[in-house]
C-alpha cells in the first residue's frame, strides 16, 4: 500500500483514508512505515474537539448539523470515532456514513468510522495518529466522537483541546446518571433536543446542570463561569452558533494563557509513558525465554513452591539476562 | 537484625515483630533476607479475614471484642492494618495499641500497626508477607483491617478468604454512601451499634442492606442467601457469636466446594502479575542508560521532534540492548 504524501498534504481524502488504513494495521512492517510517514508530515495543528454522549442522545444529528455549519463558515472538518466496544458489537458508531449523509458528501468534510480493534491502547494510538494525519491533510477542526463506555471518554479527553458532552433533557433525579468522571473532563455540556415539546424540559435541564457544575468543581485552568451548560437542537439547528462561539472563546482564552500548548505537551508526555509501559510488557511477553518458562513459574506460584515476589524476580532475570535477545 | 526462626515458629511475638520489621524494610539486602526467610517458613494456613469500615463506625472496639471472643474459644488472633494514607496522615489507624488495650495484652493476640509507606504496591506486598509470617507463628485467624480509602479495600479483599464490612446504623437515603465496589467484595455486612437508642435503627438498617444486597448481585461462588447483613454491638458484645458462626459456615462451605483453595491460587497468580509489572518498570527506571537518556527523550516528545510512540521504542531499545546491564 503506497501513500501519496503530496496528495495527503494537498487534502485528498482518498490519500488520507489510505494513510489511516496504514496506521490501523497491526503488521510490524506497516507500523514502521506508519511511523516514518508521520515523521515526514508537516505540523498543521487543528482545534481538536472531543464529543461524548450516550446512544440515542442525537450525536450523529448533532455532528452533521454542527459540521455543516462549520463548513459553511469556511472550515474543513474531520470526524473520527473512538469505540472500544466495536470489536464486540461489530461497530456501533459511525459504522456507515449514512448516519451523516449530507456531511459525508461535502468535499470539505472527512468522516472515518471506528476500526474494529479491541485493545484500548491500540485504539488510543490509532486515534492520536489519525488526528495527526487529518491535521496534515489541512482539516482545521477535528471532532473525535466517543460513546460513554468505560475509559473511552478520559482517553478522548486526553487527546483533544476541548471536550463536549451531549445530554438529553431530563428530570432532576436523572442528573445523577452522568458519571462523575465525565463531568470532570467536560468543558461544555450541550442539552440536545431543545425543540418542540421537550424545549421547556431542556431549558430546565440546562439550569440543573449549570447548578451541578458550580457545586462539582473549580478547575484551576478554567476562566470564570466555566464549564458551561447550553441548550441546542441538532434537528432545528438552534444554539449551534452560540455553542461554537463559546467553544472559540474558551479555546482563545486557553491559547492566550498558554494553556492549550501546555495541555498538549502534558498529553504527549502522558502518551509517552503509556507507550513505554505497554511496550515494556509487550516485549517481555514476546521474549522467547520468558514465554517458555512463564507457565512453569505460574504453576510454582499456584502450588506455593515459589512466592509471587520471588517468581516475578526469576521471570525478570530470564528476560533481562537472556543472551539471545534480538 | 537477626531473625530467630525457631522462636518465630514457636509463636514468640518478639521474633514475629522483628520479622515483620525486616519485610517492611526497603533496603535491597533486607529484601533478599526477607525472601529467604519466607521461603524457609512452614505452611500453616489460617483463616484470613478482611475488615473495612469508615472512621467512627467502631472498628477498634469491634476488633477488640471479636478478638477476645475468639481467644476465649481457643484461637490465636493476629491483627494487621493496611492504611495507604498513613504516609500522609502520620498513621491514622492502629497507630498505637491503646485502641485495643485488652486484646493487645492477651498473649494469644498479636497486633501490628500499619507501616508508614506510601506506595500501595509496597503496602500490598508487606501485608501479604506479614500474613505469611503470622500464620507461620501459629496464629490461626488473621484479621486484616483497612479504612475505606481508594483501592485499599479491593487490595485487602485480594489477600483474604472472607471480607467483612462494618457499617453504622443509618437512614435509607444514606445507604447510597457505601461504594459499589466495596459492596461487591463484602461477604458479610455488620451493622454496628445495635444497642441502646440506636438498636431499632440498626435492625432496620440490616433489613435495608439485606434488600440492597439481594438486588445488587448474585456471585456465582456464593451459597444461597449470601452475602448477608447482621446487627452487632461491639460495646455490648451482642451478635458477635452469631456473626462468627456465619463466617465459619461460609468458610466451611467454600472449603468443601474447593473455592477457598482456588481463590487463594487465583490471588497468588494475581500477585505474581502485579509483582512482574511493577518489577519490570522498576528495573527499567533504574537502568543507567535509560536514566541518563530519558529526560532528552521526554523533551523531544514535548517539543514534537519525536512521537510518543517512536520515543518509547527508542527508550525500550536503550533498556533492552544495553550491554552493561548488571
Amino acid at each position: 500500500m503506497n501513500i501519496d504524501v503530496d496528495a495527503l498534504v494537498a487534502g485528498e481524502r482518498r490519500a488520507l483514508a489510505r494513510a489511516i488504513t496504514l496506521i490501523e494495521s497491526g503488521r510490524p512492517q506497516d507500523r514502521e512505515r506508519a511511523r516514518a510517514l508521520i515523521a515526514t508530515l508537516p505540523e498543521r495543528p487543528a482545534l481538536r474537539i472531543g464529543l461524548s454522549g450516550t446512544p440515542g442522545v442525537g450525536k450523529s444529528t448533532f455532528i452533521e448539523a454542527f459540521g455543516l455549519m462549520l463548513i459553511e463558515q469556511g472550515h474543513r472538518v474531520a470526524v473520527l470515532a473512538v469505540d472500544p466496544s466495536s470489536a464486540r458489537s461489530g461497530g456501533s458508531i459511525l459504522g456507515d456514513k449514512t448516519r451523516m449523509e449530507q456531511l459525508s458528501r461535502a468535499p470539505e468534510a472527512f468522516i472515518r468510522p471506528s476500526p474494529s480493534q479491541s485493545a484500548l491502547g491500540g485504539v488510543a494510538r490509532r486515534t492520536r495518529e489519525a488526528i495527526r494525519l487529518c491535521e496534515a491533510a489541512g482539516y482545521d477542526i477535528v471532532l473525535v466522537e466517543t460513546v460513554g463506555v468505560g475509559q473511552s471518554e478520559t482517553m478522548v479527553a486526553d487527546m483533544t483541546d476541548l471536550f463536549l458532552l451531549l445530554l438529553a433533557p431530563a428530570g432532576g433525579d436523572e442528573l445523577q446518571g452522568v458519571k462523575r468522571g465525565i463531568m470532570e473532563v467536560a468543558d461544555l455540556l450541550l442539552i440536545n433536543k431543545a425543540d418542540g415539546d421537550l424545549r421547556t424540559t431542556a431549558i430546565r435541564t440546562v439550569a440543573d446542570y449549570a447548578g451541578a457544575l458550580r457545586l462539582l468543581r473549580k478547575r484551576g485552568q478554567d476562566p470564570e463561569g466555566w464549564p458551561k451548560a447550553l441548550p441546542v437542537s441538532a434537528t432545528e439547528g438552534n444554539g449551534l452558533a452560540e455553542a461554537w462561539g463559546q467553544m472559540q472563546q474558551l479555546a482563545q482564552w486557553r491559547k492566550d494563557q498558554g494553556i492549550l500548548d501546555s495541555q498538549r505537551r502534558a498529553q504527549a508526555l502522558g502518551w509517552f509513558t503509556q507507550e513505554l509501559e505497554a511496550g515494556l510488557l509487550q516485549r517481555f511477553r514476546a521474549d522467547p525465554s520468558v514465554a517458555s518458562k512463564l507457565p512453569q513459574l505460574q504453576a510454582n506460584v499456584t502450588d506455593g513452591t515459589l512466592t509471587p515476589d520471588a517468581a516475578a524476580d526469576l521471570a525478570l532475570d530470564l528476560f533481562l539476562d537472556a543472551p539471545n535477545r534480538p
